[in-house]
């Protein structure tokens, strides 16, 4: 079985590359503590490991030189995008370089004719879908903060609307990247489709830097639906709303978004935002389509919704309306943290099939309540996916070993229904200890990958495996 | 850089192992010259290249002695679904044991709540349909043959209706694998998605058995649409056809299926089905969705069809009106042949980016007739794929000289417009001149995975790399 060993720190080898890269880089080269902060993990309470220098390339080939040096000396190259990643994933446990994108931040085409753009990774979603915005077109995957594209390819990001069009292993085409021994490669040409050869572009999406670094992406695109239609439902049970969820998506309604927020959730929002929506489970749902379509598609929701005991159905495609509607959900993030002001969140991503969700998103509430601990739930439902997050004081240590205890019980509770341990996040550091129990054997091959193509484990060490 | 050197034929290997295998198989292991050369090509001029045995299990347990068996003695394994690949995958260059899954064809669980099912790999599409009919589900991936699961899975199928539904990679949540040491694993769990580690999912998918033999696929499921509709509609050129669909897919229209069939295609279904359709570019349609939906979806497509010069656009939502609608399609594989009979159809799998279709077609279709090769055309559009398939005499060596001229000249005319050799068909031995073309750099990875988890070279020796 192949190993994956961490190396230890290299120190006269990070010394000599961070030199060399000085040389080449002068400023574009730093060093300051509070910019090498900034550049480990700073989202949870995963102990920040900041790189020992951050570089600041502008292009594929300054990237190919970095690595080239870094390759050389055995030092650590750890991919940065905006940071937003939530298992650690920028962390240098054992140094190196960190190289951050975000002057690689230039979209280089946009084929309307083909819905597909071209983009270097550090293109946020929002500055694209500012940009095709003129042209009819939109880049669907939203994992709520305004993440770049290469960090979403590097953890197979989703979000909100994944129901309907699927994660970053559906809408990446191509990808150009760097790999371990400073080569650059294409992983695939333009067309819509390919059967030739290994697909390398879906191993490099979700291999969170550890194989390779992205640098630029084909992604595809999608024609801004003529309309949309958003609508909101209580239900009394967390099972209610569910069945109202299986039967949406067997119905094959084309639903683009459909999310979950249990009674604690919806509390918050009620206390945040002025809102006084019933303290039950929620359900907020988007179509897109045709005026006709997306209001065929809201009605046959409000059907549904009755028949599985749904209360207060509304809908609308009017946009201000829609916002309205979706207030709850908006301010969620917010709204969960005034709950407990000082106290921070702590994200849990389990994902199951959609038949065991009831199951799983009772257990975990009933266990957090169990366990005294606040922890509001927003869930991707289509998907079966949900978030549910303990809020937090960081300086009661056995509030912290509670949460830890939760986190984990989660975590296996979902392995145990046919289910992952992230849905979404990445592996990173903070998951590390359950893909084993996942995945089991196939993580052999994965460490057989990673020690093939990058024998010294200099891409992102400590990540993943 | 790795090289993939296929074994010299190792005789003294293959008996011995043929030895072991009769006690443990008896006379489910065959060494009959018939059956031997049933399994190997079949389905174009590739040379048949048989194996020495093709034993039948029944269970993945038994694929895994198999293969340790064979990896004990260097014997290379070759799996079999149907025998319908294109590209010459179940050949045996230097002979070994073919694994024939036909007795492995139980669908072993259907989700309905989650949209899944799971089955061994020798179940046949038209076989899972026919099981999910009555629980009005339908798997969607229809690459034309009824061809095994598991061997459309390893050639990453796809077929009509992936511009609605995808490929095969879309379609497979999870795989059971024998790896090349005889090791099972599960690549993935049963959620729909996951951020859990590397995608050996799709890694697998499209590896056409050269890094392990699938041995079960959870496949996602989709509700039969509660209407379909059909359209046809002629256009006076390739051009003003090719413009036709990208307005249509551009507008969001969900097309199911949107297939071209050229002029000379035209002719040929005109001929075999006595149908007196003009004898110009040709494209059918089906829309999937709601009554209201599909009508909907026709009638835009009519109005795009009116824009861009469309003729006798026809559309229909009744079922044998559809059929009647669609027979042209339905018939040409027949039809094709019947243009000379006795002579051989030569498949061909381009795939490019759409805004460059017209152009590629229009020079695949007048590079045919320079070289007075009989080759009609018919294309999945949506996708940018199409196959144009010249009917030549086998026994005319220039002819025959012609035809491979013409194959080679455009595989690389696809991938100098950023498309591919083989949208659907694989690489098998047939496109492995084309590969290093294609993606260049890229493929030196693909070997390193190639001999870092199957370091003898024993999984389908001389296919893709």
């Amino acid at each position: 079985m192949v190993q994956i060993t961490t190396l230890p720190r290299n120190e006269t080898g990070i010394e000599t590359a961070i030199g060399i890269l000085r040389q080449a880089f002068g400023d574009r080269l730093q060093t300051g503590a509070s910019i090498r902060e900034q550049h480990g993990h700073t989202t949870t309470w995963i102990d920040n490991q900041p790189p020992d220098a951050v570089v600041f390339p502008h292009s594929t080939q300054e990237v190919s030189e970095i690595v080239k040096v870094c390759a050389a000396h055995k030092v650590p190259v750890i991919g940065f995008g905006t940071g937003t990643s939530l298992e650690g994933h920028v962390n240098a446990p054992v140094g190196g370089i960190c190289v951050d994108f975000s002057r690689m931040d230039r979209i280089l085409a946009v084929h309307a004719d083909d819905l597909d753009c071209v983009v270097q990774p550090g293109v946020t979603r929002e500055q694209l879908n500012t940009h095709l915005r003129d042209q009819g077109l939109f880049f669907p995957i939203d994992p709520g903060a305004n993440a770049s594209l290469g960090g979403m390819a590097s953890t197979r990001a989703s979000g909100t609307n994944a129901v309907r069009y699927g994660t970053m292993k559906d809408n990446v085409i191509a990808l150009e990247a760097v790999m371990p021994d400073g080569e650059i490669i294409r992983t695939a040409q333009r067309a819509k489709k390919t059967s030739a050869g290994y697909d390398l572009t879906r191993l490099l999406v979700g291999a969170e830097g550890t194989l390779g670094l992205i640098t630029e992406i084909t992604l595809r695109l999608h024609g801004i639906p003529e309309a949309m239609s958003a609508a909101r439902c209580s239900f009394s049970t967390v099972d209610a709303a569910c069945r109202a969820v299986m039967a949406t998506i067997q119905y094959g309604v084309p639903v683009a978004r459909i999310e979950l927020l249990d009674k604690v959730a919806v509390r918050a929002v009620n206390a945040y935002s002025r809102l006084d929506l019933p303290e039950t489970p929620l359900l907020l749902l988007e179509f897109h389509g045709s005026e006709a379509g997306v209001a065929e598609q809201a009605e046959t929701f409000g059907a549904i919704a009755e028949d599985t005991g749904g209360m207060g159905f509304e809908w609308t495609s009017s946009a201000e309306e829609r916002n309205r509607l979706w207030k709850a959900r908006h301010d969620f993030y917010w709204a969960a943290l005034q709950m407990r002001p000082g106290a921070t969140g702590f994200a849990t991503d389990v994902c199951v099939p959609i038949s065991r969700l009831a199951e799983c998103v009772n257990a975990a509430t009933a266990r957090a309540e169990e366990l005294g601990l606040l922890a509001p739930l927003v869930g991707h439902v289509g998907d079966g996916n949900f978030h549910i997050s303990p809020i937090v004081d960081k300086s009661d240590p056995e509030e912290v070993a509670r949460t830890e205890d939760f986190v984990a019980w989660l975590a296996e509770l979902a392995i145990s229904m046919d289910g992952t341990c992230t849905g979404e996040h990445g592996i990173g550091q903070g998951k590390r200890a359950y893909l084993e129990k996942e995945l089991g054997p196939a993580t052999r091959y994965m460490r057989a990958i990673k020690a093939a193509l990058d024998p010294d484990n200099i891409m992102n060490p400590g990540k993943i495996l």
